[in-house]
C-alpha cells in the first residue's frame, strides 16, 4: 500500500463519520421540534420529519447533486463519500421550514414542497457558490453553509410563514401574541444537544480533507469554534434574558446555542477562540432579541427557526464580509 | 513507523467506530420498544434492554466467540477491535426477541433465553457462514447479517411468540384484531433514527477493513446504499398507507424504514444507489403488508419485530441470491 | 506527504472523535438527572446541565486549561484537538454536581460554584496529576479519570449535599427516607446509554494516541474492558436487589452499569477483559451498598452521583493501587 492510497482512506473515513454525525442532527431537529410544540401535533412534526429526510435523501440522489456539482471529479477520497456528505446538508436545509410552518402546513403542500427544495432550489443556489457558479466568482466565501443552508432554508420558511399566517389562537384579537410553551422540555433540551454534538460533523467536515497536519490543525480548531460558539451562545441569551426579566428561560438558552452554531458556520477555521467566543455571544443575544422582534411583527415562528438559521446566518455571513 | 503499521491502527480504529455505533443500537432498540409498549410496560422492557445488551456481552466473551470462531487469527487490525464488533452484533439479534415477546413475557424466562441465545444458538449457527462452516462453503453469502443476525433473530421470536401467544385483550373474542397504539412516538422515532445511525456502523463496518481504496470506494458506497434503502422503506410504507387508507401512519413509516435497513443488509456494497432505493422501496411496501397480515393471523408483534427483521431479512437475502 | 504527517492527522481525528463523544455525555447526565428528578423539576435540571457544560467551555478556555497543564506543547496531534479533550473532561466533573445537588440548590449559586470548579478548583487539583505535578511524582497513576475527575466531582458534590441538606419532604420526622422515584425512566435510561456510548471516547481516548500497533491494541482493550465492566456492573446490581427483595429495580441497574464504568476507569488498559467483569461486578454491588447506606445516613443523593462515581471512583483507585 502507498501513502497516498491510506490518506484515500483516511480522508474518506473521515468524511462519512462526518456526514454520520450531520444525519444524526435529522434527530435533533425532530426532537427539538416535537419538543417544542404542542403535544396535539407532536406526530404530524414527527411524520414531516422522518418523511423531509427521506425525501431530501432521495431528490438530491436522483437529481440534486448533478444539478448542484455537474459531474464532480473527486480524486483524494471516494466520490460517494463526497455525495453522501453533500446529501445530509440539505436535509439540514429542509429542516428549517418543517419547524418554521410547525402545527399549520397541511402534510401534502409540505411534502410537495420538500421535494422541490431539495431537488432543485436548494442545489441550483447552492451551485451559484460551492457548485462553483457567479458568487464564488464574486469572491463570497461560506466555509460550511451559514448562507447556503441556514439562510437558505430561513427564506423558504419566512416564505411558508408569510403564507400560512400565525396558528390559530397564536394572537389575540387586538394583536397581542400569546406564548405557546413547548410541551416536553427534555426532548427539545435532547434535540439541541445532538445538533451541538453533530455540528462537529457539519463544521469539521466541511474542511473536506483530513490528511495533512494543515488540515488536521484545521479541523481541530473548527471543533473548538464551534464549541466555544455554541456555548457563548447559550450563556449570552441566558445572561440577557436573567438581566431583563430576572428568569431563567430554557427556549432561549437552547436557542442562543443554536444561533452560536449557526453564526460560527460562515468561518469557523479563521478566528481565535476567543473571538469566537465573541461572535457566539453575540449571536445568542442577537437571536432573544430578533425572536421577540418578530414575534411583536406578527411573525408566528414557532420553533424560533428563522430567528435562529435566518438572522444568526446572515450575522454569520456579515462578520465574514466585513 | 511503517505504512503497515499506520494502517493497523487506522483499521483498529475504524471497526471500533463502527462498533460503538452498533452498540448505539441498543439505546435505539430501547427507545423504539419503549415508545411502542403501553405506558404501564415501559420500565419492564427497559429493564429487558439494558440486561440484554449486558448479558450479551458477557455471555460472547466468556463462550459465545471462542464457539463461533474458534481461536480467531486476525492480523492486520487489533483482535479486540474483532471480538468488540462481533459481540455488539450479538445484542443486535437478541433485541428481536425483547421487542416480540414484550408485555407478556416473565423476566426470568425471558433472561434464561437470552443467556442461551447469546451464547450458544447465535454462536452455533453463526459458525456455519460466518464462521466458515457448512453454510459457507455451499456459497451462502450474507454480508452484513439479514439472515445472520435479524432473520435468526425473528425466527427465535416468532418461535417465543408462538408460544407465549398474544397479548390479553389483543383479540376479541371473535378474533378481531384491536390497535394498541405505542405510548410514546417521539421516543419511537428516537429510537429508529438512533437504529438508523447505528446502521452505517453495522453494514459500513462488516467490510472489516477500511485501508486501500477499494475498501474506501466499497465503505462509502455501503452507507450510501443503506441511507437510500432507509429512506425509501420509509417512503415505501407511507405512500401504500396514504393510498390505501388515507392517512399518514408514523408507526408504519418508521417500519418502512427499519425494513428497508434490514433488507440492503444482505448485500449492500453491491448495488448502485438507485437499485439499493428499489430494494428499500420493495421492503416498505412488505413490511406494511407482513404486519397486516401477520395481526390478522393472529400473530402478536407489538413493535413489528418479525416482520421487519424476519420477513425483511429474508426477502433481503432472495435478492441477493437471485 | 510523510508518514509522520498522516500519522498526525489520525491521531488528530481520533481524538477530536473521541472528546465528540465525551461531549456527548453532557447529553447523558442531562437526560439521566432529568428523568430521575421529580417532573416539576426537570427543567431547571435542564437549565443546569447546558449552562454547566458551557460555563464548562469558557471557563476553561480562558483560565483553566493554562492554569493545569501550562504551555502545552504538543507535538504529534493538533494542541486545539487536545484542549478539546481536555476541555470536555471537566464538564463531566461538574455533572456529578448537578445531580447530586438537584431539586434543591439556587440556580444563581449552583452557576458561581460552576464557574470556580471549572475555572480553578479541578485545574489546580488536576494539575497535580495529569500537569505533571507532586501526586504524579509520587506514582499515581490514574489512566482516564476515576480520581481525578470523578471522585474529584463527587467530592464536590458531597460538599454541596452536606451545605444544603435533603430535599424537603425526602425524610420523615422520625428520620425514616421516602423513595422518590424518578420521573421519566425512558429518560433515565437514554441516558445511561448515552453515558455508555460516550465512555468509549471518555477512556478509548484517554490513551492520547493511536497511530502505532501498541496504541492500537491498547485502545481496542480499552473499549472492550469498558463494556465489560459496565455490563457486569448491570448484572450485579440487578442481581443483588432480586435476590434480596425479589424485585428488579431499573434505578439500580442503571446506577450499577454506570458504576461499572466509573471504576474501570482508573486502569482500562490493563486488566484482561475477565477481570474487567469482575471490577464491574463489584461495582455493582458496591453502588447499591453504597446508595442504601448514604441514603440512612441521611445523605440525599437524588441521582446517586456520590455512590456512583464517588464511591466506585476510589474504589477503582484501589484496585489499581494494590
Amino acid at each position: 500500500m502507498t501513502i497516498e492510497q491510506l490518506a484515500y482512506s483516511v480522508d474518506t473515513f473521515y468524511l462519512l463519520m462526518s456526514a454520520a454525525l450531520v444525519m444524526w442532527m435529522a434527530a435533533g431537529f425532530s426532537m427539538l421540534e416535537a419538543g417544542m410544540v404542542r403535544s396535539k401535533n407532536t406526530t404530524e412534526i414527527l411524520v414531516k420529519n422522518v418523511l423531509l429526510y427521506s425525501i431530501a435523501g432521495i431528490a438530491y440522489l436522483v437529481i440534486g447533486y448533478r444539478l448542484m456539482y455537474g459531474t464532480p471529479n473527486v480524486e483524494t477520497y471516494a466520490q460517494q463519500a463526497d455525495f453522501f456528505f453533500q446529501m445530509v446538508f440539505v436535509a439540514t436545509a429542509m429542516s428549517i421550514v418543517s419547524g418554521a410552518v410547525a402545527e399549520r402546513m397541511k402534510l401534502n403542500s409540505f411534502l410537495l414542497f420538500c421535494l422541490v427544495l431539495t431537488a432543485v432550489i436548494y442545489p441550483v443556489q447552492g451551485s451559484w457558490s460551492w457548485g462553483g457558479g457567479f458568487l464564488s466568482e464574486l469572491g463570497f466565501v461560506d466555509f460550511a453553509g451559514s448562507g447556503i443552508v441556514h439562510m437558505a432554508g430561513a427564506a423558504a420558511a419566512l416564505a411558508g410563514v408569510l403564507l400560512l399566517g400565525p396558528r390559530q389562537g397564536k394572537y389575540a384579537e387586538d394583536g397581542t401574541s400569546r406564548a405557546i410553551p413547548g410541551a416536553n422540555m427534555p426532548l427539545a433540551t435532547l434535540g439541541t444537544f445532538i445538533l451541538w454534538m453533530g455540528w462537529f460533523g457539519f463544521n469539521g467536515g466541511s474542511q473536506l480533507q483530513l490528511s495533512g497536519t494543515d488540515n488536521a490543525n484545521a479541523i481541530a480548531l473548527v471543533f473548538v469554534n464551534t464549541n466555544a460558539a455554541a456555548a457563548s451562545g447559550a450563556i449570552g441569551a441566558f445572561l440577557l434574558v436573567r438581566l431583563k426579566w430576572q428568569k431563567a428561560d430554557l427556549t432561549m438558552i437552547l436557542n442562543g446555542a443554536l444561533a452560536g452554531l449557526v453564526a460560527i458556520t460562515a468561518e469557523p477555521s479563521a478566528p481565535t477562540p476567543l473571538i469566537a467566543c465573541l461572535i457566539g455571544l453575540g449571536a445568542g443575544v442577537l437571536v432573544v432579541g430578533s425572536i421577540l422582534f418578530l414575534d411583536r411583527r406578527g411573525i408566528d415562528d414557532p420553533v424560533g427557526a428563522i430567528s435562529v438559521r435566518g438572522v444568526c446566518g446572515l450575522y454569520g455571513l456579515l462578520l465574514v464580509a466585513s
